[in-house]
């Protein structure tokens, strides 16, 4: 059924079947292959129809297997909305309005993760990939949130993976999140968001993960501060001042609490300090 | 220029112009026009002649014009890895490894802005489009930030522009974030973060701005608290707990510290608690 093709020749107003969304517009998911002129007559008879009921927004979702009907949507005035591997999403703005269409995702979240064993050493790495590969600076453990990943989760996540595999690698609890950097144009355009969070060690043993990183250690905290690079730029030298507040102060950062939504069940979780919480 | 179609028939080897990136990756950038088969010849050289040299990733960015060119990257084993209103680009990963590029941006931010004046009134408005259309509750104004947008200065013109128009409006300064929730599958299987920011009133007149807000009005807190979303839902209960803890107590939140790159002159922005700061 996959290779389902529709017949040319459909009747002059068949129209592309599809959803309402909940602003005033209309989806297309498209599933099966279709001719590309077939494909085109309906979406012209399709866009007369829903400006005629008012529609305002209009979408259509096409697989990558149906990659030869990106063409005639753009000639149809579709644009490009947002795109993963295996889909392209592309919009319309039907009213003589300006559009109203909601932006595409803008930023990227990353971890940092501080993790001090109680000999006042930092866990510190050297990355094989990346910007910081060959300048020699030890820097804190840091990763991309996978899809759908909590902070939390991936900062834990991400220690275990860059400092051994299976069984033998950092295990760290989460405690909290210390601090955020927002930075703007940080790759094909789009922002980075990266959360500073405390965690504390559980296992101590280092087998480091060959493929990304290239040493993983403890560093007492004072020869991490003398590389030269704390010493001059602001977010290494805040790492390490975080870190002796947290030492000799006892710092506390905001923790999760888990929410319900207003409109299912779904759980999120606002971090916030301990102080604010019921 | 624009129209300057690459003839057919160009000799065996050929090979589309990229760029390295800093992974031992290569970038495409088409701009002109090329005729379909032209460039699938030379995609298919090209690959064959990045394999040799040893060539991770592959990226082809394809502007809107040539839309024409999809299908043929396709064909030739790319898949989607993002797309914005004018460009959509494509990746391939040659190695016989698993794919080291990167994911695509999987996160929208928002703001939530917390305006109270002098006699315990919180800023409220009932919006006319969305989620919460029809369902009579009052909310904090809330925001998409712009691309490339700090969250300080995304909050102050979202307050401005849900409550006037020109000069009529509220004007606030920020001061600072005291909370922010993530929440997944929250747009086309994004995920979302709202950042809850404290802000100064520096002017009270209300002229609602007609497109996308109901309403907007000074509320007291306790008549925000009294309604009954408040009472059940966890966001709203917490919002009117951290403007108490805020008037009775004077609970601060973190501040942006502007910080510079290691690798370039770009300022970016460090939110954590004043006590951290040097």
């Amino acid at each position: 059924m996959g290779q389902n093709v529709v017949e040319v020749g459909v009747p002059k107003f068949q129209l592309l079947p599809a959803c309402e969304d909940d602003h005033e517009g209309v989806i297309v998911d498209m599933k099966e292959p279709m001719d590309p002129n077939v494909f085109q007559a309906m979406l012209k008879a399709s866009l007369s129809q829903w400006k005629l009921e008012g529609k305002k927004g209009a979408w259509i979702k096409l697989p990558i297997g149906l990659a030869n009907l990106v063409e005639i949507a753009v000639k149809e005035g579709f644009w490009y909305h947002h795109a993963e591997p295996q889909y392209l999403m592309l919009a319309y703005w039907i009213p003589d309005t300006l559009s109203a269409i909601p932006a595409n995702a803008t930023h990227q979240v990353r971890i940092g993760a501080i993790v001090m064993n109680d000999k006042r050493e930092l866990l510190v790495v050297r990355e094989k990939i990346g910007r910081y590969w060959g300048t020699g600076i030890w820097k804190i453990p840091t990763g991309i949130l996978e899809e759908g990943e909590d902070i939390f989760t991936g900062a834990t996540r991400e220690v275990k993976e860059e400092t051994g595999v299976s069984n033998h690698c950092i295990n760290t609890e989460f405690v909290d999140v210390i601090a955020f950097r927002q930075k703007h144009r940080y790759f094909f355009g789009k922002s980075d968001l990266i959360f500073l969070c405390m965690l504390q060690p559980l296992s101590f043993d280092i087998h480091k993960q060959d493929s990304e990183i290239e040493e993983a250690q403890w560093m007492p905290l004072e020869e991490y501060a003398d590389q030269p690079v704390v010493e001059n730029h602001c977010i290494f030298k805040h790492i390490k001042d975080i870190c002796l507040a947290k030492i000799e102060r006892g710092n506390a950062g905001w923790t999760p609490l888990p929410i319900t939504s207003l409109f299912n069940d779904q759980i999120s979780y606002l971090y916030m300090e301990e102080d604010l919480k019921p």
